[in-house]
């Protein structure tokens, strides 16, 4: 059978304040076009389904939709897990009523030991899960993701039908592999890693939790990897999902191209403003810059929005100059509080006649007060 | 066929400050008995399934839980809609699956315009909506609920077929009815009132929103009210809900019985603390106590709720006597504030040794200043 693998969709999920469920239709759409010509015959998602355990309403809505669409309207059949970012309980909402059309959710560590068979191939979808509920669940003194999921994959292991393939879906830190900023909160938290070896009875694992497939170099053990760059540190990321043909026993990467794209580039701000220099540009995609200029530049961040619409950040190389005096209001008048305001942010001198609007101006301001209204 | 009616579940309401999902799993079990019992063929709930739009994750698990016996286990069809309480986005994940097992969840216009017809009747299952949303639909200038309302109707008229029994589920505040507390602030905010001559195309009408099944008096067009007590103003209400013979065209009313009762009384501190008066009564219900003396009572409610566990509250017939002197640290030392104290507090007068252990304590503290540790 193929199967399509893709994961970590994170609806609802927004970059540096971008709200990006527009992107996020459009990659599911792109997804669902690939498993249609691909003609594949089940669809995977490997965990972290919404960006939150509590999702906001659009976020609903989008997901609602894509599954129906996926498995009511094409009747491709949907397996899907839970991962860390989705609350179990509210994903599963509907779950025993989705058996009916093949789409299969699990969000339990006992669903994970109820194995889906679709053709040639046997499902066992675990989610993501915390030690104490495999603590609880097996009533054992299991303190450690590894120790839950080597606990798990041995219960498993009666459950495996010898005329099938068996495919493993889950979402783990799987050892070996390294870890992007999407996640890096996640694993200080406290999520530890799975060992690769407690993997070996299964023909191909499905992984979701890292967001690069660049995570892991596995022949059958494989991150697939998010559908959208979402974070920084993903921006140089192929993304795609991969195609497996369980007769061929071929594994192929299939590319996704973003509605919005993201870049990192280092350059000056001289460059990043000169229409030679941008033009060739996709200015559409969220940037991130890094100046290499050290003067102050005033209104910066308006100047380059206006060429580059969706800036997630601009760093410095090596940080701007700073005045290191101290100006302050009892030393100055006015009039050189200006004068020395203006030359620091544009580097020229005010005009004479500059220099009499700042006069009328201030002349005004300051008799304000003895002024008496007629 | 016959019909169980009920509405306003509230799944995951809090009583002031205590939790009902115990009470709300009992009830519905209840519900569920009396459906078996009664051997209804389909159950209504009218809305508001939940008590607020983003439910607790505690409150999502007890209706997935419920749901699926009432549908799954006991096979019985179901038919609910949205309340003003609830999402209907969230509410309505997994809807197009429920179908497949005579679970119709509506949540839109556009829903309860697609009628659902099990045995002699045909269901138009309208569920909340604000008058927004039907100008939206329709494209029309509606701006008030009545007018949504009656035009909703408008288009089910040529839906209606003549061979069956129509039965309208909705959730409105039907004319000629009284509201109760709990949803008297969704008034305030703009909900107006249906006029009960637009429903003159349905045989019968079954409503939520309103809590009290004496909230409307008329043969066809009922409130089944909550099935529990869900204010203080419901007190006295009979909590159950209808059972409809279509056939018979018989509608009969079944209690419920909650696992813990509410009521409400007015009584002295003395009564209420005199095992003969509390010992017959069901202390183990939410009580409300009026209270008939007008005494300063120290540590009143400590007291009361070591007999009554779960109190709402207490008030006073004609409020406490209050000393209209304000005392003032600078007026008074602290021996002369603590003997006033103790006599508004016990109207006694502090004993020698009383006023000795005073005088100790307070000569200790006033010298811990001066105090050199060794």
């Amino acid at each position: 059978m193929r199967i399509l693998h893709t994961a970590d969709w994170h609806i609802g999920k927004k970059l540096h304040g971008y709200d990006l469920l527009d992107d996020q239709r459009a990659i599911i759409d792109q997804i669902i076009k690939i498993a249609l010509d691909q003609q594949v015959d089940a669809i995977v998602v490997a965990g972290d389904l919404y960006d939150r355990s509590v999702p906001a309403v659009e976020a609903v809505k989008l997901l609602n939709e894509k599954i129906a669409t996926i498995n009511l309207d094409h009747k491709l059949p949907l397996l899907a897990i839970s991962g860390n970012h989705d609350s179990p309980i509210r994903l599963e909402t509907g779950k025993q009523w989705f058996i009916g059309t093949q789409f299969h959710l699990a969000t339990s560590i006992a669903d994970s030991l109820q194995p889906v068979t679709i053709a040639d191939t046997q499902f066992f979808l675990l989610p993501y899960f915390e030690p104490i509920e495999a603590r609880l669940y097996f009533d054992e003194p299991i303190t450690t993701i590894a120790q839950g999921v080597a606990r798990v994959i041995d219960e498993m292991k009666p459950l495996l039908d010898p005329t099938k393939k068996h495919v493993l879906v889950t979402h783990f830190f799987a050892a070996g592999s390294s870890q992007t900023d999407s996640e890096t909160k996640i694993q200080v938290g406290g999520l530890d890693s799975v060992p690769l070896d407690v993997f070996a009875p299964f023909d191909r694992v499905l992984l979701g939790h890292l967001h690069s497939k660049h995570a892991l170099h596995h022949p059958t053990i494989k991150y697939s990897g998010a559908p959208l760059k979402y974070s920084l540190s993903e921006w140089q990321d192929e993304k795609g999902v991969y195609v497996i043909d369980t007769s061929a026993d071929s594994c192929t990467f299939i590319s996704l191209t973003p509605k919005r794209d993201l870049f990192a580039l280092a350059a000056s701000f001289a460059e990043l403003t000169d229409p030679a220099f941008y033009l060739p540009l996709d200015r559409n995609a969220f940037w991130h810059f890094t100046l290499t200029d050290r003067a102050i530049i005033p209104n910066m961040m308006n100047q380059l929005r206006k060429i580059y619409p969706t800036i997630l950040a601009v760093e410095r190389l090596d940080g701007p100059i700073r005045e290191k005096k101290q100006l302050t209001l009892k030393e100055n008048d006015p009039q050189t509080l200006i004068q020395t305001f203006f030359h620091e942010m544009t580097g020229e001198q005010l005009m004479d006649a500059q220099q009499q609007w700042i006069d009328q101006g201030l002349s005004e301001v300051l008799t304000t007060e003895k002024r008496v209204e007629p």
